[in-house]
């Protein structure tokens, strides 16, 4: 896909992406409370936004997050996911719901103040927070909000929904591609805090693909591995990390592979855009490991590098310093007595070799060279800000050790992500 | 050790430690040069610095880094250090010599010019180097330098010696221990790419005990576990990191076991300088897991909370984010398949306990006197870059599901620290 020229196209890119598949309506609203954990009175604000199955049922699959400390939410979306009848998701902003003093009962109390007013039964309703850690939940402002985010619910478009559970995201992030006569649609968030091991910060996946839960389990399950667990931005995976598939079955069902190459589309997709809106990022790096011993050891390898911090340092100032580069694979390796030949691995950046046969190829021309190609790969000022391109940073490290591979996208580490990160919470 | 109150203080401080144990000579010098590797004509400043036995033997152990792809400096002193009788050890900054072509020839080179100039064989001299990774040494401008660099040993103090091995670092580090009669005395250097999971950057530890070679190495091996390797910067091991310990036996050895406790002693003090003088460190971080099921895992824990970008960047901006500490944990423990029960897990910020019971235990009040506790503990401007202080961030986790423990020291995540490693070459 080329790149936009402009945050008008990228808005006017949304709108052809953003059509709901049928069977599903989408909206969202926002609120205002103080936490009662914070000293003073300022207000913070919340966003509520809600995806329901508007015949009231559904089916849905998840990955969650494999911290051994997951938020109140995964909790009950493990617990509720493979029930017989879904009716949709309801997901907030700015809180967590992570270990906060009777945050699984506030949980559970607010889905039931939804489904007595949207219908249902509470355990047919999925819900998810994403923000701070350890805040309670605003259950009175959360309660108070329902009616008239039950009011906004339409069947137009997934655009609303996109922007209410963004974060510090810069900009929302829908994906969509057909299946047969079905449609597939993803909207995520995440920016800082992602390392999906497993999973995905927020990503919510609806189809109208008449499929079993067990088979749209089975696609999700082919998918993540290549698209969310394939980025990092920070190292850290969430305590609410969580990828949701969502299906009305009002539409015939296209072949199964079919159906998972969609799916592996717009996960893939909303993976890299989740990448490109990282926190402060400047450049997009993306590593490409091959001949590794197995795959496991080659995504190893990769997200080392990616997640180095004198790399990632090195890269947002478009400083060719490739000596990290290995320093960061010899790290690796010594650090989990993988055997690496020196003699037999071969790096490149940006597609020139650097390094070979045990040493490095450098040069006054190509230093040069590589310094103006980490410029080019930089957003440039005017562009700041605006998420999509296909710029990537590209790293390609063959380790001539066996035949595994794999790739992953990370980001770089600029005064931006610092600044973001050390006053999130103000 | 009472903080000093001021940087003529700590010069003060240095000179009290800076004798050099009997049988021991030391120096530094500058040179200009330019990397052959980089375009233009601009000259970078690099030091040399020589330790000598002064009666021209000695024995040494050394502990090295377990990166996959040592330096060609690591490399030499590996195949020397237990060599009969050494003479000293040469370092260089600026230049790391990893992995640039013909760097391990250079370095054997340079060994003997420095024998022809300063006597002995080259096998007998050790040489270290710490900079940026891929150049080339600049062999004919070390060689043309050797003869000012003899000249420049003297007997009485480490300073020059420890200024002339530093890189990023704010301030020279020593530190001295007596050993009965005889005494112990380091100098480091370390500042960014720090996480000794065996090693430290570079340190020197000069003794006149009376010691083998093996009582050297076994003594070296039992202090390192709890100084060097408990610190972590940026969590990366340098492909050049070492400890070596040289010995004159000039002076008779005091019990072994004293022996061991000064060196102790020395190599804490060092390593905690070094965290203190990190690049762009704006608080010290101090995690002290206890009741894990063993060591290992106890280190493993305290390492990824110290490591964990988003509770660095909190830390810098004295925002108690909790949350962090939590999901770090969670983090490394799911993806380690360790099983940890939150119930019983407790975590304590400065004394105060804010985690138990499988909840966040906040308030307003206990918020407000968090914030003010990470105020307290950061660098005042006044200070700023003045290394000595006993003031660390304590983070205490009880993990309640075994005897095992580990304490670890590390570094905040600040704007300083980008700076530095993106413009560490320029």
């Amino acid at each position: 896909m080329a790149a936009c020229k402009s945050i008008v196209d990228y808005e006017d890119v949304l709108k052809t992406r953003s059509a709901l598949p049928r069977g599903f309506r989408a909206g969202s609203v926002a609120l205002t409370f103080h936490p009662r954990e914070l000293p003073g009175d300022k207000l913070y604000r919340m966003n509520l936004s809600l995806i329901e199955l508007s015949d009231g049922k559904g089916v849905a699959a998840g990955v969650f997050t494999r911290n051994a400390f997951p938020g109140a939410p995964v909790l009950l979306c493990r617990e509720r996911i493979d029930g017989p009848s879904i009716r949709g998701i309801l997901v907030n902003n700015k809180v967590a719901n992570v270990c906060a003093p009777g945050g699984f009962d506030d949980a559970c109390r607010i889905t039931e103040s939804l489904a007595a007013a949207a219908g249902g039964k509470s355990e047919e309703w999925l819900y998810a927070s994403t923000g701070v850690i350890g805040w309670k939940l605003p259950v009175p402002e959360i309660d108070a909000s329902l009616p008239t985010l039950i009011k906004s619910l339409q069947a137009e478009s997934a655009l609303p929904a996109a922007r209410g559970i963004m974060t510090t995201d810069r900009f929302p992030k829908i994906r969509s591609v057909p299946a047969g006569e079905a449609t597939v649609l993803g909207i995520a968030k995440g920016a800082g805090m992602i390392e999906p091991n497993m999973a995905t910060m927020l990503a919510f996946i609806m189809t109208d693909a008449d499929l079993s839960r067990e088979e749209l389990s089975r696609a999700l399950g082919e998918v993540v591995e290549d698209s969310f667990n394939a980025v990092s931005v920070d190292g850290d995976q969430s305590t609410s990390d969580m990828c949701i598939l969502l299906s009305s079955r009002r539409s015939p069902a296209p072949a199964y592979g079919d159906f998972v190459e969609a799916l592996r589309q717009v996960c893939t997709g909303l993976a890299r855009d989740i990448v490109r809106n990282g926190e402060g990022t400047s450049h997009v790096i993306e590593v490409a490991v091959s001949g590794a011993r197995c795959r496991e050891e080659a995504r190893g390898f990769a997200k080392a590098v990616v997640n180095s911090p004198l790399v990632k340092t090195a890269i947002y100032g478009n400083d060719p310093n490739i000596g990290r580069l290995v320093s960061s694979l010899g790290d690796y390796a010594g650090n989990n007595g993988i055997p690496l030949d020196g003699k037999a691995l071969s790096i490149r950046l940006g597609g020139e070799l650097i390094f070979s046969g045990g040493e490095f190829r450098i040069s006054p021309e190509l230093e040069t060279r590589l310094s103006s190609y980490l410029e080019k790969k930089s957003f440039s000022p005017e562009l700041k800000g605006y998420p999509e391109h296909d710029e990537t940073v590209l790293i390609e490290i063959d380790l001539q050790s066996g035949t595994g591979s794999s790739r992953v996208w990370g980001s770089d580490l600029s005064y931006e992500y610092i600044r973001e990160n050390a006053e999130y919470r103000s």
